[in-house]
């Protein structure tokens, strides 16, 4: 924590006392679930360099980049169509936020049985405790939740908030809508940047998230390996670290990790013993610092080794064509691109069941943990299906119900009675 | 309970056993809420009698349109436009649900934190024991919530569900997708009923349901009178009844009532001390036989004179335009007036804080109570708008949260010190 931290944070309008709290908070919780793994890949050290100093260099950055003139855009959702933010010289930074340190502040005014994720994003621009959302010109919601619809209403009490409608159906008509959000919105990123967004730049600006895309692609890849070359935490962070980095270094650091891990495969090194349990995580997605759940299965002699969550697959797993032109076509291509999230917003959702079949297979997973933050109504109720689904591929479930609180006791026993059920 | 009723309950495959318990648990209840009131208007006797046969004589009616080929609709939301229904012949019953009966067995399957209306609802399917949802021959759903929407995809595996999309917000293309699901819901019942809709037909049955929220319309106007003519409780269960029984019938049975009501207030004569506080009640629908909040507010000494709500002013304020000829004119006019129900599944909706404040003023409330169904984000969301704007205009506001259960000790309690704090 520097000098030049603190006065930037000040500047920022961030509360000192409260930010020191959540900054002296989060080494030893770091230290003890990532430092503490046995024979992380090299690789690791920029991510780890990433977390150590998370509210430092990033910032400075996107300072440095609107002193420049660019706007920072703050998104919640893997929705929101980066590569519109990027073509206009802006910069996306996704917010979602993974830990109860910012929860009371919440509570002061969001309904308490909210999600803990709409909570702790509400509750860092409460309290003024995120140099992020300080730092950026817009904040851009969408409606894929009631709950986030509607607290993106009392949000944009404090800083300017514009919200991108996604539909409920996948019919012609709900893609006409969504396509309709996605021109609407290049109009809205034009408008506050002053810069044109020309055809050029979009598609230069698809190749470039594309590329971040591939990259997570091929650290996944990795994971189907046997013993997996990095741990289902490491791989997690490596995902929620490409929601705020800059695009273009997380990219090539990402591509230098897989590098390793590859030659970790090809040596069959591993980080955990060959044939132990391999899990599947599929549900709401886990951001900074959630790392509860991939902790407990990785200290109870599990391996994760894959996450069907927007922090995970469906962040990464759709690319958008990059063989458009005209900007019809390319903001058609986006729009497309972005109707393959097999979000649980949607109904039906069928193709999420499949997908948590295929990567089950792909991945080849010993059990499912179906992960779902309290309140989530979409996600709860998507498990029910899931769960018919999974039974009857002959394929262990085991669903999970928790918020961002201290029930690691109570998790540890049920995870490790799966365990033991999976390994027969 | 006559033998016909149990011989027709049997053939449409309700459990019985199961439904003897709900039959034999509402005539106590009634009577204790209901037939205690004092000075009741003669009018409400058609609604007693209603009630008291509850799963009897209008079952045995839709049973009947059945055996002469009409098809029944059930629904669950006041979006699911009646007059297209009816305009293909076919009966439309509004089947949400108010009473915790159900919910043992919805628990059974949906998420323990859904709100009660939608357990309630979908327990009576799973639970068999609503001869409504067994006699009708399609359900048709609606996107307005999380909960709803995706309890629908596994209600879907119970019985044939069609489901609209309602969009999220009121800009151009959303009203677009929103009368376009309007057009393709017109297809759904053509071919559900085998009959063509036709422009005179469609245009009968709105006039038809406009005739039945005109009726509406008297009767809240009724409550505007000091004292008011009849009590909030007789005048919700008139709202819920509207929800199923024949419109035409209902229709002449309010106005009947309105009749008498008018004469009251002629002669000064209310069910209410003059200048007993006036409540309006305002957020999630309250379906029969949920009555417990009206309850507790009457006989701590108020009168609630308005319900601003889906069973209350949302399902009754606005007519679908009467001049239209063509097909495209007429599905215009329902699509339109339909985006006009400020539901909080809109965002943003500010248009119902306006409401309710134009309400509080109309009805010269002397304040405000929100009710929120627990586990309902987009009202308790909204609630904190509601509360703010109340606030700035003076207007006292009770922010109630509850379920089906019994907390009417605990309610009780709140609800009084409310109304001290309003008289001063």
């Amino acid at each position: 924590m520097t000098t030049d931290n603190r006065q930037m944070w000040a500047e920022l309008g961030i509360d000192l006392k409260k930010h020191d709290m959540l900054m002296n908070a989060l080494p030893p919780i770091y230290k003890e679930i990532y430092l503490s793994q046995r024979n992380r890949p090299q690789g690791m050290g920029f991510f780890d360099f990433v977390v150590g100093d998370i509210h430092g260099i990033r910032v400075r950055e996107l300072r440095q980049h609107a002193k420049d003139g660019a706007k920072v855009v703050a998104t919640y959702c893997v929705f929101v169509p980066d590569e519109i933010v990027l073509a206009a010289g802006a910069i996306p930074v996704g917010l979602c936020a993974g830990t109860n340190f910012s929860i009371q502040a919440a509570e002061q005014v969001l309904p308490h049985n909210t999600c803990d994720l709409i909570k702790s994003s509400f509750g860092f621009k409460l309290g003024r405790t995120c140099p992020y959302i300080q730092a950026s010109h817009l904040i851009v919601g969408e409606t894929t939740c009631d709950g986030k619809k509607k607290m993106f209403e009392i949000l944009s009490e404090y800083q300017p908030v514009y919200v991108m409608e996604v539909p409920n159906k996948k019919n012609k008509v709900s893609r006409e809508l969504w396509l309709s959000e996605v021109v609407a919105f290049k109009g809205v990123v034009e408008k506050l940047t002053g810069n044109k967004i020309t055809e050029d730049k979009l598609a230069q600006a698809i190749k470039l998230v594309n590329g971040k895309r591939r990259a997570l692609q091929r650290l996944y890849q990795t994971r189907k390996a046997n013993p997996p070359p990095i741990s289902g935490k490491d791989a997690l962070l490596v995902t929620q670290v490409s929601f705020y980095d800059d695009v273009a270094r997380d990219t090539q650091q990402i591509n230098a990790l897989c590098d390793e891990l590859e030659k970790r495969i090809s040596n069959r090194e591993g980080v955990f013993p060959p044939n132990c349990p391999r899990i599947l995580i599929s549900g709401c997605p886990m951001a900074i610092p959630n790392w509860k759940l991939h902790h407990l299965l990785e200290t109870s002699g599990a391996a994760v080794v894959c996450e069907e969550s927007c922090i995970g697959t469906r962040s990464f797993s759709d690319l958008v064509g990059e063989d458009k032109r005209s900007m019809d076509d390319l903001l058609k291509a986006i729009a497309d691109r972005y109707m393959e999230i097999h979000c649980a917003c949607f109904t039906p959702n069928t193709e999420r069941i499949e997908d948590i079949l295929r990567l089950a297979k792909e991945y080849k997973v010993d059990g499912v943990v179906h992960y779902n933050l309290l309140y989530c109504h979409t996600y709860a109720n998507e498990a029910v299906r899931v769960d018919k689904a999974l039974e009857k591929e002959g394929i262990p479930l085991l669903r999970v119900e928790t918020d961002y609180g201290d029930d690691s006791g109570q998790l540890r026993n049920r995870i490790d009675a799966f365990l033991e059920m999976i390994q027969g």
